[in-house]
């Protein structure tokens, strides 16, 4: 195939399905279209194949993280010679997790060296995997990498402002129960006061009420209040026991006014977004699995401690110059018939680079986010054993912005990791500015009004402020609109033999996803271009 | 302590936080709150003391399911002697997984064999765990159980109505999105029309509609439509790709009124429901495997294959008859001080047993619920390979009712088991009429309606109806509020030497947790009038 797989691929399915519809109706195609598989529409159509590669064209792959891994091992089994260039001295890039033992220098010179526990962990990149990002968990799949449930929404943890209910923190299954109360008691309201009827067929408006009635757990007067029926959805005061243990006791809702006046209902439909719904996933063990995973299969063709200074092209091929990621005076060169880079763009407009115009002002037209990740290592699992919270998301508006509890080893003995600390926009700019033991500090100092615990069970933390990352300069590309509108395509375009890719790269910025599909996108592109070539 | 454990814990947490608060203020409360554990309230207050118990009093345990082990467990550890009878070969009564080579008859004589694979399995009985079921939960972490999340929701499972949308199953996704985004569109256009002004103050309504907006996914006019930001909760037609893969292409909300009239909005709050809000878990390996732990501290102390035919009881003590479950011709029979009896209403009800007629009235009292689970294996988990479907639920309007995919395993290339039925009221009747094959190939007919794919695919499957399960007659005790107020005080009060236990002497019927803290309060009650006696 010399065009980009998707497109052709998508025509012929959605062509053969019309084909069995006209000729065996409506559940014979679906049934043809559940058979086909990814009956949800997705760019990613299955595991490419590269066919018809000409014999001993060379392709050079600046970056080991997740686009340029992909790259190396679908060209590599395509039939190309390839050879990957990585600054740092391990693969995965962002798909990185910290534990024990690791040592990381930022730049500014802090260096900080990991005492977690063994088998205890921060991922301070991703940390997720929506199940419709067909890309990444096919290759997580293909390469039996084990998967366990992401905690997106957990109803026990907390939502907090230190602005409303007296700064205490609110446990979302309140927040999220009495939001959708308060909503379906007040349309109710307006349906059975007959301010709908213009807008709302009788026959709908019934329908409508008895939805209301169940959804909102109102009681028979359309009305969310203290009972059962609300009880049901946010908690009991006292929950029904055993034999003669106290009858049960149902709960007090928030009041309306102060729910809304609080913003906590801000955060009660994170879990409702495409990209947090639930199934949502994680490597066991860490987000760096998959990445290491396609490492171990083109390991042969990675070379770490490579710091590529320019990238230079003509028309029989391209030159790569670089040096000792540890040593600048150590200068080599790489060359190659093509060039695949997935170098960051916050760190390739640092880089001189022989492109046209059009892509050298795309590489410079997109600024990175700066983003803090926190790891903090408590002597027990507090949040569980007090609180009842396992794994999840606690928000807050708090500099912090977020913890969130592990995913993993329920109910413990043993110590446990927390996400003390997710960050962006301004707060993450004032967390970079400070040292990694002053970053801790502040998040275990935000964290304790959340979870007073903090004080006692505090062992050791660690501290990644993206923008002082040596290798990204940012934690992914901060398209707007208007950049992209501009610029994306000039990007994506192959220029000469350099093709670019990452998440960068792709619609979907931050995700592993983003850095697989532009990576087969640019590839297959690539591909037919040499094809075409020859 | 020789009175319950709850109200003495409960009253001094109480008095302690009463005191902190007034000594120290809200924070310091709050704090002391956390601190001391379960901020959630609960019957259940941590592992029971039972202390100063007389030596040489015996008790006698009648069932070894969730109920009996627990007290079995207890009592032991208290000092008592202690001697389970069970009717079955094997401990956990309901608490029951199904494996290959598992053999099982049900009333009326049919057997059924599992022919499941290495490592599959399906749960007739309870099969999830909530993170407030504090007991059952205790048990399992103290005994280090491993724990998975079970997957309650699932965005991308399907619900289904034969007659509605054509009898296509739509996604979970889709359906909660659209019901919501339509829910803040009609409200948003009370409030912006001034309809609601009567009852909500302009300051509330400013924020209302800034909640509306986002909650609902409204674009700025608070329309729910076809878009980004309602593609960014249910989904797009074309998701965003990388590279220059196809631009995204939103999603066409589902119309209002046909949704209204699905009726599939009734399943979109399940997962809002307290006992199945995340985090909710099963056992790794199957929900028997609480049970069994529990069993493996006390085995020495139960017997199998008793089944008890009369419980007598005088002054000094209690005596019961019992014959070889597989020779009602060898009867037997055991002395105790005292009782303790956890068989079900359903089966203890056809038993002679010496009891006041109080107790004896709530004895006959509750019906039990028919209810029926049949489990299906497939070649290969064609849910999560064609549908991208991990886990969780489809709910349809066909006798089946839901059909639910392992919560493990994900993405594994084998074989795999899907809950294919779970059945209750008249529809559990019909299938409980039908032979055990007849389920099955009722349940893959039905189920091919939503998952075409069964037809190639089905290998094996089993099926319990409960109404035909030998030791228990039915699924769980069918409370209503009428029979509750009449007998339920009278089942749990001790009757002379006798306590009765198990979730039909909880206020959760059919939970593990009923069974869980019904055994905690009758052994404590039953303990404190043995030392009151002494």
């Amino acid at each position: 195939m010399s065009t980009p797989p998707q497109a052709p691929t998508r025509m012929s399915r959605r062509e053969l399905l019309a084909m069995v519809g006209k000729a065996a109706g409506g559940a014979a195609m679906y049934q043809a279209m559940t058979a086909l598989g990814f009956a949800a529409a997705s760019p990613y159509s299955g595991p490419i194949r590269l066919e018809g590669a000409p014999r001993d064209v060379s392709i050079l792959i600046l970056g080991a993280g997740v686009a340029g891994l992909v790259a190396a091992y679908e060209l590599r089994n395509a039939g190309y010679h390839v050879k990957v260039l990585e600054y740092n001295h391990r693969a995965g890039g962002r798909a990185w997790t910290i534990r024990g033992g690791d040592e990381y220098t930022e730049l500014g010179g802090a260096s900080q060296r990991c005492e977690f526990d063994r088998g205890l962990y921060v991922n301070p990149g991703p940390w997720r995997l929506p199940f419709h990002h067909y890309g990444i968990l096919d290759y997580a799949m293909r390469l039996n990498v084990p998967l366990e449930p992401f905690m997106q929404v957990n109803y026990n943890a907390y939502l907090h402002s230190k602005k409303a209910f007296g700064g205490k923190p609110q446990r979302f299954r309140h927040v999220q129960s009495d939001y959708q109360g308060h909503v379906a008691e007040l349309l109710g309201k307006a349906v059975n006061g007959h301010l709908l009827d213009a807008s709302v067929t009788a026959e709908d408006q019934e329908k409508l009420l008895e939805s209301l009635k169940q959804w909102g757990a109102l009681d028979k007067d359309y009305r969310y209040v203290s009972g059962p029926a609300s009880s049901d959805r946010r908690g009991f005061d006292v929950y029904p026991g055993g034999g003669l243990m106290p009858d049960p006791v149902p709960s007090q809702p928030l009041d309306m006014a102060e729910l809304l006046h609080s913003g906590l209902w801000r955060q009660i439909s994170a879990g409702n977004e495409y990209e947090h719904h639930s199934a949502i996933f994680q490597p066991v063990g860490g987000m760096d699995q998959i990445a290491q995973a396609i490492y171990r299969q083109v390991a042969d063709l990675v070379q770490f401690d490579a710091k590529v200074i320019k990238i230079d092209q003509d028309s029989s091929g391209v030159k790569v110059v670089y040096t000792d990621a540890h040593d600048a005076s150590a200068i080599h060169e790489a060359r190659a018939d093509w060039c695949l880079c997935t170098i960051p763009l916050s760190i390739l407009s640092q880089i001189e680079v022989n492109v046209q115009a059009a892509m050298h002002a795309a590489i410079q037209a997109v600024p990175y986010e700066a983003s803090v990740k926190i790891g903090l290592q408590f002597r027990r699992r507090f949040w569980e054993q007090d609180e009842r919270i396992f794994g999840g998301i606690t928000y807050t508006d708090l500099p912090i912005q977020m913890v969130s509890y592990p995913s993993t080893g329920y109910g413990s003995s043993g110590k446990g990791v927390m996400l003390g600390a997710y960050i962006w926009g301004p707060n993450a700019y004032e967390f970079t500015a400070m040292s990694p033991a002053d970053r801790v500090r502040t998040a275990l100092r935000f964290g304790s009004q959340i979870h007073p615990q903090y004080d006692k069970e505090f062992e050791t933390g660690i501290a990644v402020g993206w923008h002082r990352v040596p290798w990204t300069n940012g934690c992914f590309g901060l398209w707007t609109d208007e950049a992209r509108s501009r610029h994306y395509r000039n990007l994506c375009q192959i220029d000469g033999r350099i093709a670019l890719a990452g998440e960068h790269a792709s619609q979907i910025p931050a995700w592993q996803e983003g850095a697989v599909l532009s990576a087969l996108d640019a590839i297959t592109r690539m591909h037919a271009q040499i094809k075409a070539s020859v």
